[in-house]
């Protein structure tokens, strides 16, 4: 087939590892250039991941936020997609290694990402899944979504209340976007829905063994988060040490919370295709030189969440979606750069500004020029969220349902695709109770 | 709470079993009428059913066809909605068992429709698996496009071959809209999208035992039907008996097909729920009276595709949407007459038309009056299937989906949500083969 043979061209090989912000925008800048280029992802679609949350809580439908990896690179013939699993990467023999073939290249990206860390306790996952992916998003929105439906039928008081409790553990912007959304869904969107309980009534917590909300931010916009988060009823714990988590609950140092929904937003982890390659941080993330190469390996390149960059002006660069994007096309452009023959380029990473949203019409956004919170910084998220999604359907689509739950306080996807396996214990002593003695 | 001394009012109590065409147009009938009313279903959502071959062909989302049946019933304060699985019914104690809670009733309305059989070979299901709610659409969703991403990226010319080998057992409608779709994706949605495969070439067979397509039509149009089915290069072949379903493929009297996807269009068989309550047919279906009570039992009546009803002018009754709609708000009306007193009546169904898509403005429409196939039909089908949608917002996002997919050529859902688990045997003897040698 003639796109095979051009697939075998001379042309250096270039292998990309994953397929988010900034394996995407790799592959976007070496388009069309003198290389033959093969991106690899577990999955099928790129992913907006800032507004996975808003999946999680039911506003907006998977296909809202997520694209073909395959439609997006369409048009790039010397860009090859394959879905699949990396096992393992050879560096010297220079091949990726998959769960079917393995993969030349003369240069490689690795633009893995993260996961969500337990810190040691992955025991705990189960009870308190993070939020990276749309199975991640779809499994919490089941859990939510079933509390509600498990507080309305059970007769047991004390299964009402764990299921009328939302944990999330973690203060950083997903958390504090989880603590939002699920506050809007309980006050707002389903408040009508429901007979028996009133879901206005839901307790949300909010923890963090950080003296602060949104830690990376400025400290006024922090404390204006939490004044936010406060009006919204969120309980905001600081300084509030997680030290369990079981299928009742949360174990704080002196206090058991029951609930049935746990969120973990609390710390992520490098790939651990990173160790493979080289020296490792904490966070497992490979640590980079100025131009985003690995010591010792030239044509080896890592990005985004994957990678240890080196301080800028003496800080730390913040593990946001423009760090990958940017950090992704510099490393395609010092590929390019060397095949070329001339050097490479440091990188520099320009840094925008940052916002989270605390649910309906609430933000805050910390744009350099200036910081903005409350209506008009929500307006500016929304803005500015619109802009970034890659396809223009997808836009057009968002714009639509925000603009349609704004005004009807609807949610567009408020649905669990699987069928209702009882959640409620069989010892549950109410079995022989019928609904109106309650 | 006010509502929940509203639901122990002294009013009679209706228990609707099921959320589906029937249960919905009953419960709506029933909607602010002197009854208390629960509906009990295993799911959240009311599912169009006759868009669902497109959720699982990835054209539309789970959220297009689906609406929260909480929120369509919002506003009727003497329903209340149950999400849960109905264990047994007590006729004598006049009592539904869930997995939680007992519902007393003083009538009843059985709306718990049909699962696909597998005419006793069940353990077909797990390689043929059917289209009834979500998460069947979503997984066949996610076998279908996995094949083509198997297909891509094996080196395996066997595997190849099954992989972008597509087989539909059951020529009626959903087994003709499914093949249509299949072929439609596979010419025209994703052919730029892979490299290495040709995936207009994907072979795409729709078998059935009967001697011909679309049985429960019109000859005229069945024959249309299989015309337009071989202009897609689909193979129809009728008159013949699956013997067999394997992990490999299908087994036929003097043949074996090799595919990575096949799907069950074949069969129904109604909810065990009705045998519990009445003397059923061969598809498990309870006998109902002209009235549509169960002989024996005026308090219950069954309806939709749970129902064996009676011949009408001397021809049995359709297993339509339109005939579950007619006989839901039929018993609801009998139980209303009951309630107040007055006699029940017998149920005439009203036949507005049938018809089905085949692929891309192509279509058969039985309109009674008129019988149309080809691009009038599908204009026809399109029209009035957005008008039966029962959400507005829902309607405006499919036609915008629909325009943009029709203009565009591209599916807007083009997602599978779990990451890559390679499907790939381990045997596969091309681990060590490079893809550029291939």
């Amino acid at each position: 087939m003639e796109t095979s043979a051009k697939a075998t061209s001379a042309n250096p090989k270039v292998v990309i590892i994953g397929g988010g912000f900034g394996g995407l925008h790799a592959a976007r800048k070496l388009a069309n250039q003198p290389v033959d280029v093969t991106l690899i992802d577990r999955t099928n679609h790129h992913l907006f991941q800032p507004l996975l949350y808003q999946v999680a809580t039911a506003m907006l439908s998977p296909a809202d936020i997520a694209q073909p990896i395959r439609a997006i690179l369409r048009d790039a013939k010397n860009i090859r997609v394959v879905m699949g699993q990396v096992e393992s990467i050879d560096m010297k023999a220079k091949l990726v290694h998959t769960h079917a073939l393995q993969y030349p290249f003369q240069y490689l990206i690795l633009a893995a990402g993260a996961r969500h860390s337990y810190f040691g306790n992955d025991q705990w996952e189960a009870f308190a899944p993070g939020l990276k992916n749309l199975s991640d998003a779809l499994e919490l929105r089941r859990r939510i979504l079933d509390s509600f439906e498990i507080a309305e039928s059970t007769g047991d008081p004390e299964i009402r209340k764990a299921a009328m409790t939302f944990v999330i553990i973690g203060a950083g912007p997903t958390g504090v976007e989880m603590a939002g959304s699920i506050s809007e869904l309980a006050k707002r969107t389903i408040v009508h829905d429901f007979r028996r309980i009133q879901t206005q009534r839901a307790r949300i917590l909010l923890l963090d063994a950080a003296p602060k909300v949104l830690p990376t931010f400025a400290d006024s916009l922090g404390v204006s988060a939490r004044k936010q988060l406060e009006k919204l009823d969120i309980e905001v714990r600081l300084r509030t040490e997680v030290v369990g988590v079981t299928p009742d609950g949360v174990q704080l140092e002196k206090e058991f919370i029951r609930a049935r929904t746990v969120v973990w937003a609390a710390g992520n982890t490098a790939s651990p295709l990173a160790k493979q390659l080289g020296e490792i941080d904490r966070q497992g993330r490979i640590i980079v030189n100025k131009d985003l190469s690995v010591p010792g390996h030239p044509e080896l390149f890592a990005i985004g969440d994957v990678a240890n960059f080196p301080l800028q002006d003496g800080k730390p660069l913040p593990g946001v979606a423009p760090l990958a994007m940017q950090s992704g096309e510099h490393a395609a452009r010092n590929i390019l750069a060397q095949v070329l023959g001339s050097p490479t380029r440091m990188f520099r990473y320009w840094d925008k500004g940052t916002m989270a949203t605390i649910g309906r019409n609430k933000a805050i956004a910390d744009l350099k020029i200036i910081k903005l919170s409350g209506f008009l910084a929500w307006l500016c998220w929304l803005f500015i969220h619109l802009l970034f999604i890659v396809e223009l359907r997808n836009r057009i689509l968002i714009f639509l349902q925000w603009a349609w739950s704004y005004t009807t306080y609807t949610s567009g996807a408020r649905l669990t695709y699987r069928t209702f396996r009882p959640a409620v214990p069989a010892k549950e002593g109410v079995r022989a109770v019928t609904e109106d003695m309650l």
